[in-house]
């Protein structure tokens, strides 16, 4: 395999590694800079000075990530679900010739009622899990990659067939921050995250389930400190008790967690608290192997 | 019947009205003042400058709304549910002996799983909705008054039997100020809410059904203009549709909508395109009907 650059940029941060022509990670970049901070035309700059020159400028780079999306290097096509290794590769844009910058497209597919659901990064992330053993490239398999917005896959023989977004992460983040459930700290309290997820019932009824994250401090007696754990509980649950009806599986499907531990834990227990059964990988290294996976197909060659 | 100040002070405005001993607005004040922007003992300064003095300070006074919780003047008890007229009468609370100044109590019930659920000022209105028509006192009756925090109630032989609350207007709020669905100006497109409505299904699902305003513009080419509209009917959409499952009712029950007219053309626009019949009454009518049903009733005589 090539020695390469691989890059994942997201609407809030850039990760990048240093990859060997043996597939192992020899150097890392971490910035706090996401896409939703550039100005116009600011990402190649960027890139160049705080990325590509520490880990070194004559190398090919392949980035995923919102870098493909009119917020960040340049807009990329959305390729059309299903789509396996051999898709996400044939649409793969370059940006820069020399040495070769070429950035992964998101996926797009069917999502509720007549619109479309969109992904930008998290296809590379699932390519890297089917990657990672031949069983996961063979049958039905349900991948959740929880965050700001989670996104929820069927994968069939190594392909993403459709998938779903919960905004849980964003919802999350606009009610703590700035509505009148913004009262208390932000300590997590596992029992009363426990209560959320049961309060999330069928997940019907969200906008009128969650009044009760106010009520139980206001009229039940809770300690305010409980509210963000209760929330947390209340949103994970309902999008877990949404997702068996919007994606057509149920809690006989394992589910494939792809996540940093702090959410991995939180998706696991609330999973589990509904009798469904999780595995897990790293949310880092999927992304990584995903990245090398179409390196191996011939990305950074040229046409 | 007395002539008295009647006042419903929410938690971001106050309204106050003279009312004659025949029933008759003689005179109004309307601050942007509510509960919410009072720093702790300043309710009744400002009161008395403002409101008391202006509209006749010899005047005995009934309040209701969130004057009466811990961030108003002072936090009155909550009465449980069924409360009807004389329930109500028996938990005002005076907070001001000569001339008299006495707030209405909210209620409580019991709510979804464990929480309770609560309201400040809408009882009143009920109250007012209740005393307004003979039949209104009888039978059972699906009660929604939208708005902020939504409360729907079921009225059965003149009292609120139970109630429900659906932060609608707090998560448009913060979606369209602080969320990725901030983009585009907030004119009302009829057509884009109708879609909202209708993308809200089942009323499950919230929280990935409104990535559909998100891709329907990134994806699928609509204005941005339109994306205040979509979301609007989706929020609302989902909350009537939730409504049935969570309050035991149905589209065969007509509603009766006590509303200000923009959030009343809205929720009846919305229950018509899910089958649902509505009437209507002015909030400012059924608060102030309500506070004198109270009066008449002799809440503001000594006991």
């Amino acid at each position: 395999m090539t020695a390469f650059i691989g890059v994942d940029w997201g609407t809030t941060n850039l990760r990048a590694w240093r990859i060997d022509g043996h597939g192992k990670i020899q150097d890392t970049v971490e910035l706090p800079h996401g896409v939703s901070q550039l100005s116009p035309g600011e990402a190649p700059v960027l890139f160049e000075r705080q990325v590509h020159r520490p880990l070194g400028s004559d190398l090919p780079v392949l980035m995923c990530g919102m870098v493909g999306s009119n917020l960040g290097w340049r807009a990329i096509d959305y390729v059309a679900c299903p789509a396996d290794r051999s898709t996400l590769a044939a649409g793969v844009a370059s940006v820069r010739a020399r040495p070769p910058i070429r950035i992964v497209p998101g996926l797009r597919c069917a999502g509720i009622k007549a619109a479309s659901d969109i992904m930008r990064g998290e296809e590379t992330q699932i390519l890297g899990w089917i990657e990672t053993a031949s069983t996961h490239a063979r049958g039905r398999h349900i991948i959740c990659l929880p965050g700001t917005h989670s996104k929820w896959a069927i994968v069939r023989d190594g392909a993403v067939e459709r998938f779903v977004t919960a905004m849980t992460g964003e919802l999350f983040h606009v009610l703590r921050t700035h509505s009148i459930l913004a009262a208390g700290t932000s300590g997590f309290d596992a029992a009363a995250f426990a209560a959320g997820v049961d309060a999330a019932g069928d997940g019907g009824g969200l906008s009128i389930r969650i009044f009760s994250a106010r009520t139980r401090q206001v009229a039940d007696g809770a300690a305010p400190a409980e509210t963000a754990s209760y929330l947390s509980g209340l949103l994970i649950g309902s999008e877990i008790a949404s997702i068996s009806s919007l994606l057509d599986c149920s809690a006989a499907d394992p589910i494939t967690l792809i996540a940093a531990p702090v959410l991995r834990e939180r998706y696991a227990s609330a999973l589990a608290q509904r009798s469904w059964s999780s595995v897990w990988m790293d949310g880092v290294e999927a992304a990584v192997a995903g990245l090398q996976a179409l390196v191996r197909q011939g990305v950074l060659h040229d046409a």
